[in-house]
Protein backbone atom coordinates (compact mmCIF):
# COMPACT_ATOMS: atom_id res chain seq x y z
CA UNK A 1 0.00 0.00 0.00
CA UNK A 2 0.89 3.85 -0.66
CA UNK A 3 2.22 5.95 2.01
CA UNK A 4 0.84 9.37 2.22
CA UNK A 5 3.47 11.86 3.42
CA UNK A 6 1.44 14.78 4.49
CA UNK A 7 3.84 17.72 5.48
CA UNK A 8 4.75 21.25 4.36
CA UNK A 9 6.17 21.28 0.91
CA UNK A 10 8.48 24.11 1.06
CA UNK A 11 10.68 22.88 3.75
CA UNK A 12 12.79 20.04 4.77
CA UNK A 13 11.74 20.40 8.52
CA UNK A 14 10.64 17.52 10.71
CA UNK A 15 9.01 15.98 7.89
CA UNK A 16 12.58 15.25 6.03
CA UNK A 17 13.14 12.84 8.78
CA UNK A 18 10.30 10.60 7.32
CA UNK A 19 11.05 11.50 4.08
CA UNK A 20 14.79 9.90 4.65
CA UNK A 21 13.35 6.61 6.35
CA UNK A 22 10.83 6.41 3.35
CA UNK A 23 13.65 6.78 0.75
CA UNK A 24 16.46 4.43 2.61
CA UNK A 25 13.55 1.89 2.31
CA UNK A 26 12.46 2.55 -0.96
CA UNK A 27 8.86 2.74 0.15
CA UNK A 28 6.20 3.98 -2.21
CA UNK A 29 5.03 6.98 -1.04
CA UNK A 30 3.81 10.26 -2.31
CA UNK A 31 4.79 13.78 -0.65
CA UNK A 32 0.93 14.65 -1.04
CA UNK A 33 1.38 18.63 -0.46
CA UNK A 34 4.18 18.69 -3.11
CA UNK A 35 1.11 18.24 -5.46
CA UNK A 36 -1.54 20.39 -7.02
CA UNK A 37 -4.62 20.37 -4.52
CA UNK A 38 -2.11 18.81 -1.74
CA UNK A 39 -2.43 21.35 0.81
CA UNK A 40 -6.21 21.14 0.97
CA UNK A 41 -5.84 17.59 1.23
CA UNK A 42 -3.19 18.16 4.30
CA UNK A 43 -5.22 20.47 5.89
CA UNK A 44 -8.67 18.40 5.77
CA UNK A 45 -7.46 15.79 7.85
CA UNK A 46 -6.14 17.96 10.46
CA UNK A 47 -9.61 18.85 10.97
CA UNK A 48 -11.66 17.34 14.09
CA UNK A 49 -14.35 16.31 11.75
CA UNK A 50 -12.50 14.56 9.10
CA UNK A 51 -10.29 12.20 11.21
CA UNK A 52 -10.85 10.32 13.65
CA UNK A 53 -7.95 10.77 15.43
CA UNK A 54 -6.56 13.99 13.98
CA UNK A 55 -3.10 15.35 14.37
CA UNK A 56 -1.66 18.50 15.97
CA UNK A 57 0.69 19.46 13.46
CA UNK A 58 2.38 17.87 10.29
CA UNK A 59 3.78 15.84 9.37
CA UNK A 60 1.57 12.80 9.63
CA UNK A 61 1.50 9.51 7.85
CA UNK A 62 -1.40 8.41 6.32
CA UNK A 63 -1.67 4.31 5.62
CA UNK A 64 -5.29 2.24 5.01
CA UNK A 65 -7.24 4.00 7.78
CA UNK A 66 -4.16 4.79 9.88
CA UNK A 67 -3.03 8.31 10.45
CA UNK A 68 0.10 9.02 12.33
CA UNK A 69 1.59 12.14 13.63
CA UNK A 70 4.41 13.35 15.41
CA UNK A 71 7.95 12.91 13.70
CA UNK A 72 9.15 9.89 16.12
CA UNK A 73 5.95 8.03 16.38
CA UNK A 74 6.04 7.93 12.34
CA UNK A 75 9.66 6.40 12.68
CA UNK A 76 8.33 4.04 15.44
CA UNK A 77 5.83 2.72 13.41
CA UNK A 78 8.07 2.67 10.03
CA UNK A 79 10.96 1.35 11.65
CA UNK A 80 10.24 -2.43 11.98
CA UNK A 81 8.15 -2.43 8.59
CA UNK A 82 11.48 -1.49 6.45
CA UNK A 83 14.75 -3.16 8.49
CA UNK A 84 15.14 0.20 10.25
CA UNK A 85 14.64 -0.91 13.24
CA UNK A 86 15.72 -3.67 15.58
CA UNK A 87 13.45 -6.49 15.50
CA UNK A 88 13.65 -6.73 19.89
CA UNK A 89 12.10 -4.69 21.71
CA UNK A 90 15.12 -3.23 24.09
CA UNK A 91 16.57 -2.81 20.84
CA UNK A 92 13.46 -0.25 19.40
CA UNK A 93 13.08 1.37 22.66
CA UNK A 94 17.00 2.53 22.18
CA UNK A 95 16.80 3.49 18.40
CA UNK A 96 13.52 5.59 19.41
CA UNK A 97 14.95 6.85 22.56
CA UNK A 98 18.04 8.37 20.10
CA UNK A 99 14.96 10.05 17.76
CA UNK A 100 13.37 11.33 21.07
CA UNK A 101 16.61 13.08 21.44
CA UNK A 102 17.17 14.21 18.08
CA UNK A 103 13.99 15.84 18.47
CA UNK A 104 14.93 17.61 21.43
CA UNK A 105 18.15 18.92 19.53
CA UNK A 106 16.12 19.78 16.53
CA UNK A 107 13.54 21.53 18.69
CA UNK A 108 16.66 23.84 20.25
CA UNK A 109 18.45 24.69 16.97
CA UNK A 110 15.10 26.04 15.89
CA UNK A 111 14.30 28.11 18.58
CA UNK A 112 17.63 30.07 18.14
CA UNK A 113 16.27 31.95 15.35
CA UNK A 114 12.78 32.07 17.12
CA UNK A 115 13.36 31.74 20.88
CA UNK A 116 10.44 34.25 22.04
CA UNK A 117 7.61 32.60 19.54
CA UNK A 118 7.74 30.89 16.39
CA UNK A 119 4.54 33.10 15.60
CA UNK A 120 6.73 36.29 15.28
CA UNK A 121 9.25 37.06 11.95
CA UNK A 122 12.79 36.28 12.67
CA UNK A 123 13.70 39.94 12.19
CA UNK A 124 11.39 40.63 15.54
CA UNK A 125 13.23 38.40 17.83
CA UNK A 126 16.98 39.38 16.55
CA UNK A 127 18.89 40.66 19.75
CA UNK A 128 16.91 37.54 21.26
CA UNK A 129 17.79 35.33 18.76
CA UNK A 130 21.80 36.20 19.15
CA UNK A 131 21.85 35.36 23.09
CA UNK A 132 20.14 32.23 22.15
CA UNK A 133 22.14 31.32 19.42
CA UNK A 134 25.11 31.52 21.54
CA UNK A 135 24.15 29.73 24.20
CA UNK A 136 23.33 26.76 22.12
CA UNK A 137 26.69 26.68 19.67
CA UNK A 138 28.79 27.12 22.71
CA UNK A 139 27.16 24.31 25.45
CA UNK A 140 24.19 22.66 23.73
CA UNK A 141 25.69 21.55 19.96
CA UNK A 142 29.04 20.37 21.90
CA UNK A 143 26.77 18.21 24.20
CA UNK A 144 24.37 16.78 21.89
CA UNK A 145 26.69 15.51 19.43
CA UNK A 146 29.41 14.90 21.86
CA UNK A 147 26.64 12.17 23.05
CA UNK A 148 26.31 11.05 19.48
CA UNK A 149 29.97 10.78 19.27
CA UNK A 150 29.88 8.71 22.66
CA UNK A 151 27.51 6.23 21.88
CA UNK A 152 29.29 5.71 18.37
CA UNK A 153 32.69 5.27 20.09
CA UNK A 154 31.01 1.98 22.11
CA UNK A 155 30.86 0.32 18.90
CA UNK A 156 33.53 -0.86 16.88
CA UNK A 157 34.93 0.84 13.22
CA UNK A 158 31.82 1.09 10.89
CA UNK A 159 28.88 0.33 13.32
CA UNK A 160 25.84 1.80 13.98
CA UNK A 161 23.93 4.19 16.66
CA UNK A 162 22.51 0.85 17.45
CA UNK A 163 24.90 -1.68 16.30
CA UNK A 164 25.98 -3.46 13.10
CA UNK A 165 22.67 -2.18 10.72
CA UNK A 166 21.72 0.90 9.85
CA UNK A 167 18.15 2.45 11.86
CA UNK A 168 16.65 5.35 11.38
CA UNK A 169 18.12 7.37 14.03
CA UNK A 170 21.03 6.70 11.85
CA UNK A 171 19.40 8.59 9.33
CA UNK A 172 18.30 11.44 11.48
CA UNK A 173 21.87 11.79 12.63
CA UNK A 174 22.82 12.60 9.08
CA UNK A 175 20.14 14.76 8.62
CA UNK A 176 21.28 16.84 11.74
CA UNK A 177 24.69 17.14 10.77
CA UNK A 178 23.33 18.75 7.14
CA UNK A 179 21.28 21.32 9.26
CA UNK A 180 23.71 22.17 11.56
CA UNK A 181 26.09 22.54 8.37
CA UNK A 182 23.99 24.74 6.52
CA UNK A 183 22.73 26.81 9.79
CA UNK A 184 26.18 27.55 11.79
CA UNK A 185 28.77 26.27 9.27
CA UNK A 186 31.88 28.24 10.52
CA UNK A 187 30.55 26.66 14.66
CA UNK A 188 30.41 22.89 12.35
CA UNK A 189 33.56 23.82 11.00
CA UNK A 190 35.35 23.64 14.21
CA UNK A 191 33.38 21.44 16.31
CA UNK A 192 33.59 18.40 13.78
CA UNK A 193 37.13 17.87 14.32
CA UNK A 194 36.18 16.02 17.73
CA UNK A 195 33.26 14.29 16.02
CA UNK A 196 35.35 12.06 13.89
CA UNK A 197 32.96 8.89 13.98
CA UNK A 198 29.82 10.97 13.66
CA UNK A 199 30.68 12.61 10.23
CA UNK A 200 32.05 8.93 9.50
CA UNK A 201 28.07 8.28 10.09
CA UNK A 202 27.12 10.72 7.90
CA UNK A 203 29.22 10.26 5.23
CA UNK A 204 28.45 6.43 5.47
CA UNK A 205 24.48 7.41 5.06
CA UNK A 206 25.56 9.98 2.57
CA UNK A 207 27.09 7.00 0.13
CA UNK A 208 23.80 4.79 0.70
CA UNK A 209 22.66 4.22 -2.99
CA UNK A 210 19.17 5.07 -2.37
CA UNK A 211 19.90 8.31 0.08
CA UNK A 212 22.64 9.22 -2.37
CA UNK A 213 20.09 8.91 -5.18
CA UNK A 214 17.49 10.66 -3.13
CA UNK A 215 19.86 13.45 -2.45
CA UNK A 216 20.63 14.48 -6.09
CA UNK A 217 16.70 14.29 -7.02
CA UNK A 218 14.75 16.98 -6.97
CA UNK A 219 12.69 15.41 -4.47
CA UNK A 220 14.72 16.60 -1.88
CA UNK A 221 14.33 20.23 -1.24
CA UNK A 222 16.74 22.29 -0.43
CA UNK A 223 17.84 23.87 2.88
CA UNK A 224 15.96 27.52 2.87
CA UNK A 225 15.13 30.40 5.23
CA UNK A 226 11.68 28.68 6.14
CA UNK A 227 12.38 25.66 7.54
CA UNK A 228 14.52 24.60 10.98
CA UNK A 229 17.96 25.02 10.47
CA UNK A 230 18.46 28.17 8.85
CA UNK A 231 21.50 30.44 8.48
CA UNK A 232 21.33 33.69 9.46
CA UNK A 233 25.43 34.96 9.53
CA UNK A 234 24.85 37.00 13.12
CA UNK A 235 23.74 33.59 14.65
CA UNK A 236 26.73 31.55 13.58
CA UNK A 237 28.99 34.08 15.28
CA UNK A 238 30.44 31.76 18.10
CA UNK A 239 32.76 28.68 19.06
CA UNK A 240 31.60 25.60 20.48
CA UNK A 241 33.11 25.29 24.07
CA UNK B 1 10.77 -6.85 39.30
CA UNK B 2 11.07 -3.29 41.18
CA UNK B 3 10.89 -0.32 38.94
CA UNK B 4 14.20 2.13 39.41
CA UNK B 5 12.62 5.50 38.50
CA UNK B 6 15.92 8.17 38.25
CA UNK B 7 15.20 11.60 37.93
CA UNK B 8 16.20 14.99 39.85
CA UNK B 9 14.86 14.51 43.61
CA UNK B 10 13.52 17.92 44.11
CA UNK B 11 11.08 18.70 41.09
CA UNK B 12 7.64 17.14 39.53
CA UNK B 13 9.61 17.85 36.20
CA UNK B 14 9.08 15.28 32.95
CA UNK B 15 9.49 13.00 35.47
CA UNK B 16 6.15 13.41 37.56
CA UNK B 17 4.38 11.87 33.98
CA UNK B 18 6.29 8.63 34.91
CA UNK B 19 5.76 8.86 38.39
CA UNK B 20 1.95 9.23 37.64
CA UNK B 21 1.84 6.57 35.63
CA UNK B 22 3.83 4.26 38.22
CA UNK B 23 1.44 5.27 40.94
CA UNK B 24 -1.49 4.66 38.85
CA UNK B 25 -0.36 1.00 37.36
CA UNK B 26 0.13 0.65 41.74
CA UNK B 27 3.81 -0.58 40.69
CA UNK B 28 5.94 -1.61 43.09
CA UNK B 29 8.99 1.20 42.14
CA UNK B 30 12.06 3.30 43.86
CA UNK B 31 12.34 6.62 43.20
CA UNK B 32 16.02 6.78 43.55
CA UNK B 33 17.53 9.71 43.69
CA UNK B 34 15.31 10.90 46.72
CA UNK B 35 16.97 8.34 48.43
CA UNK B 36 20.89 8.48 50.18
CA UNK B 37 23.32 8.03 47.85
CA UNK B 38 20.77 8.23 45.24
CA UNK B 39 22.42 10.77 43.11
CA UNK B 40 25.15 9.15 42.96
CA UNK B 41 23.68 6.59 41.19
CA UNK B 42 21.42 8.31 38.46
CA UNK B 43 25.20 9.89 37.76
CA UNK B 44 26.69 6.84 37.70
CA UNK B 45 24.29 5.49 34.83
CA UNK B 46 24.60 8.22 32.69
CA UNK B 47 27.94 7.44 31.60
CA UNK B 48 28.80 5.97 28.49
CA UNK B 49 31.71 3.80 30.58
CA UNK B 50 29.26 2.43 32.99
CA UNK B 51 26.14 1.63 30.72
CA UNK B 52 26.17 -0.07 27.92
CA UNK B 53 23.16 2.68 26.38
CA UNK B 54 23.34 5.59 28.29
CA UNK B 55 20.49 8.16 28.51
CA UNK B 56 21.01 11.73 27.30
CA UNK B 57 19.60 12.73 30.08
CA UNK B 58 16.92 12.14 32.89
CA UNK B 59 14.26 10.81 33.48
CA UNK B 60 15.43 6.84 33.06
CA UNK B 61 13.88 3.29 34.05
CA UNK B 62 16.10 0.57 34.81
CA UNK B 63 14.26 -2.36 35.09
CA UNK B 64 16.82 -5.24 34.94
CA UNK B 65 19.17 -4.77 32.48
CA UNK B 66 16.95 -2.53 30.19
CA UNK B 67 17.25 1.14 31.14
CA UNK B 68 15.35 3.44 28.76
CA UNK B 69 15.32 7.19 28.60
CA UNK B 70 13.04 9.73 27.26
CA UNK B 71 9.72 10.33 29.04
CA UNK B 72 7.31 9.49 25.93
CA UNK B 73 9.73 6.51 25.32
CA UNK B 74 9.28 5.34 29.41
CA UNK B 75 5.74 5.73 29.16
CA UNK B 76 5.29 3.83 25.84
CA UNK B 77 7.22 1.05 27.38
CA UNK B 78 5.23 0.71 30.92
CA UNK B 79 1.99 1.62 28.82
CA UNK B 80 0.84 -1.80 27.83
CA UNK B 81 2.68 -3.64 31.02
CA UNK B 82 0.05 -1.93 33.07
CA UNK B 83 -2.96 -1.48 31.48
CA UNK B 84 -2.36 2.13 30.36
CA UNK B 85 -2.47 2.09 26.59
CA UNK B 86 -4.30 0.06 24.14
CA UNK B 87 -3.21 -3.41 23.17
CA UNK B 88 -3.65 -3.02 19.68
CA UNK B 89 -1.13 -1.05 17.62
CA UNK B 90 -3.25 1.91 16.31
CA UNK B 91 -4.45 2.29 19.70
CA UNK B 92 -0.70 2.17 21.26
CA UNK B 93 0.69 4.62 18.49
CA UNK B 94 -2.60 7.69 18.58
CA UNK B 95 -1.55 7.19 22.76
CA UNK B 96 1.84 8.01 21.79
CA UNK B 97 1.43 10.66 19.62
CA UNK B 98 -0.98 12.45 22.42
CA UNK B 99 2.19 12.40 24.83
CA UNK B 100 4.42 13.41 22.11
CA UNK B 101 2.30 16.52 21.37
CA UNK B 102 2.30 16.59 25.59
CA UNK B 103 5.64 16.63 25.50
CA UNK B 104 5.96 19.58 22.88
CA UNK B 105 3.78 21.55 25.18
CA UNK B 106 5.39 20.94 28.24
CA UNK B 107 8.69 22.17 26.29
CA UNK B 108 6.77 25.48 25.70
CA UNK B 109 5.38 25.75 28.97
CA UNK B 110 9.39 25.84 30.04
CA UNK B 111 10.65 27.77 27.54
CA UNK B 112 8.63 30.72 28.55
CA UNK B 113 10.44 31.57 31.95
CA UNK B 114 13.84 30.13 29.91
CA UNK B 115 13.37 31.62 26.38
CA UNK B 116 17.42 32.45 25.80
CA UNK B 117 18.85 29.36 27.43
CA UNK B 118 18.51 27.03 30.16
CA UNK B 119 21.71 27.27 31.29
CA UNK B 120 21.06 31.14 32.81
CA UNK B 121 19.21 31.90 35.10
CA UNK B 122 15.78 33.47 34.83
CA UNK B 123 17.35 36.74 36.34
CA UNK B 124 19.36 37.22 32.99
CA UNK B 125 15.98 36.81 30.97
CA UNK B 126 13.73 38.30 32.35
CA UNK B 127 12.15 40.39 29.63
CA UNK B 128 12.65 38.02 26.84
CA UNK B 129 10.55 35.64 29.40
CA UNK B 130 7.65 38.37 29.80
CA UNK B 131 7.26 38.49 25.61
CA UNK B 132 7.67 34.50 25.31
CA UNK B 133 4.67 34.06 27.84
CA UNK B 134 2.74 36.77 26.26
CA UNK B 135 3.03 34.65 22.96
CA UNK B 136 2.57 31.31 25.22
CA UNK B 137 -0.56 32.52 27.07
CA UNK B 138 -2.64 34.29 23.99
CA UNK B 139 -1.60 31.36 20.80
CA UNK B 140 -0.15 28.33 22.02
CA UNK B 141 -2.24 26.86 25.74
CA UNK B 142 -5.43 27.79 24.15
CA UNK B 143 -4.00 26.08 21.06
CA UNK B 144 -2.87 22.70 22.80
CA UNK B 145 -5.15 23.02 25.07
CA UNK B 146 -8.28 23.39 22.60
CA UNK B 147 -6.86 20.68 21.14
CA UNK B 148 -7.16 18.17 23.68
CA UNK B 149 -11.08 19.29 24.08
CA UNK B 150 -11.69 18.49 20.57
CA UNK B 151 -10.35 15.14 21.19
CA UNK B 152 -12.28 14.55 23.91
CA UNK B 153 -15.55 16.28 22.40
CA UNK B 154 -15.33 13.20 19.84
CA UNK B 155 -16.13 10.56 22.45
CA UNK B 156 -19.52 10.41 24.64
CA UNK B 157 -19.40 11.50 28.32
CA UNK B 158 -16.93 10.23 30.95
CA UNK B 159 -14.79 8.61 27.91
CA UNK B 160 -10.69 9.39 27.59
CA UNK B 161 -8.67 10.73 25.19
CA UNK B 162 -8.47 6.99 23.44
CA UNK B 163 -11.79 5.80 24.16
CA UNK B 164 -13.30 3.74 27.35
CA UNK B 165 -10.61 3.34 29.41
CA UNK B 166 -8.14 5.60 30.87
CA UNK B 167 -4.68 6.12 29.28
CA UNK B 168 -1.29 7.18 30.51
CA UNK B 169 -1.90 10.26 28.08
CA UNK B 170 -4.92 10.90 29.94
CA UNK B 171 -2.59 10.85 33.21
CA UNK B 172 -0.38 13.64 31.05
CA UNK B 173 -3.32 15.62 30.34
CA UNK B 174 -4.36 15.71 34.18
CA UNK B 175 -0.59 16.72 35.34
CA UNK B 176 -0.64 19.77 32.68
CA UNK B 177 -3.60 21.10 34.04
CA UNK B 178 -1.97 20.85 37.31
CA UNK B 179 1.25 22.95 36.09
CA UNK B 180 -0.37 25.30 34.05
CA UNK B 181 -2.62 26.12 36.93
CA UNK B 182 0.61 26.79 39.13
CA UNK B 183 2.17 28.61 36.58
CA UNK B 184 -0.42 30.60 34.99
CA UNK B 185 -3.66 30.77 37.60
CA UNK B 186 -5.30 33.97 35.93
CA UNK B 187 -4.54 33.30 32.37
CA UNK B 188 -5.85 29.25 33.60
CA UNK B 189 -8.65 30.47 35.09
CA UNK B 190 -9.96 32.39 31.81
CA UNK B 191 -9.29 29.78 29.79
CA UNK B 192 -10.92 26.76 31.45
CA UNK B 193 -14.32 27.97 30.43
CA UNK B 194 -13.54 26.80 27.32
CA UNK B 195 -12.24 23.25 28.54
CA UNK B 196 -14.92 21.65 30.02
CA UNK B 197 -13.74 18.27 28.64
CA UNK B 198 -10.19 18.85 29.39
CA UNK B 199 -10.97 19.98 33.12
CA UNK B 200 -13.66 17.57 33.94
CA UNK B 201 -10.75 14.46 32.80
CA UNK B 202 -8.68 16.42 34.95
CA UNK B 203 -11.35 15.64 37.84
CA UNK B 204 -11.92 12.62 37.26
CA UNK B 205 -7.93 11.81 37.08
CA UNK B 206 -7.60 13.27 40.56
CA UNK B 207 -10.31 11.16 42.32
CA UNK B 208 -8.85 8.26 41.27
CA UNK B 209 -7.74 6.13 44.46
CA UNK B 210 -4.31 5.52 43.52
CA UNK B 211 -4.07 8.60 42.62
CA UNK B 212 -5.60 10.57 44.62
CA UNK B 213 -3.61 8.87 47.50
CA UNK B 214 -0.68 9.47 45.84
CA UNK B 215 -1.34 13.21 45.83
CA UNK B 216 -1.73 13.27 49.38
CA UNK B 217 1.61 11.76 49.74
CA UNK B 218 5.09 13.05 50.35
CA UNK B 219 6.16 11.22 47.20
CA UNK B 220 4.14 13.95 45.36
CA UNK B 221 6.96 16.96 45.65
CA UNK B 222 5.08 20.45 45.73
CA UNK B 223 5.66 22.64 42.63
CA UNK B 224 8.47 24.98 43.33
CA UNK B 225 10.67 27.55 41.47
CA UNK B 226 13.13 25.29 39.76
CA UNK B 227 10.88 22.87 38.12
CA UNK B 228 9.56 22.75 34.38
CA UNK B 229 6.45 24.85 35.66
CA UNK B 230 7.23 27.89 37.45
CA UNK B 231 5.02 31.09 38.91
CA UNK B 232 6.39 34.62 38.15
CA UNK B 233 3.48 36.67 38.59
CA UNK B 234 4.62 38.86 35.86
CA UNK B 235 4.13 35.88 33.50
CA UNK B 236 0.68 35.29 34.50
CA UNK B 237 0.07 39.09 32.86
CA UNK B 238 -2.01 38.58 29.63
CA UNK B 239 -5.65 36.25 28.55
CA UNK B 240 -5.87 33.51 25.99
CA UNK B 241 -7.12 34.48 22.91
Amino acid sequence: MRYELHYWPQIQGRGEFVRLALEEAGADYVDVARRKGGMAKLQRLMEPKVSPRPPFAPPFLKTGALLIAQTANILLFLGPRHGLAPKGEAGRLWVHQLQLTVADLVTEAHDTHHPIAASLYYEDQKPEARRAAECFIRERMPKYLGYFESILAKGGKGSYLAGRTVSYADLSVFQVVEGLRYAFPKAMSALERKLPRVIALHDRIAARPNISAYLRSPRRIPFNQHGIFRHYAGLDAWQPL
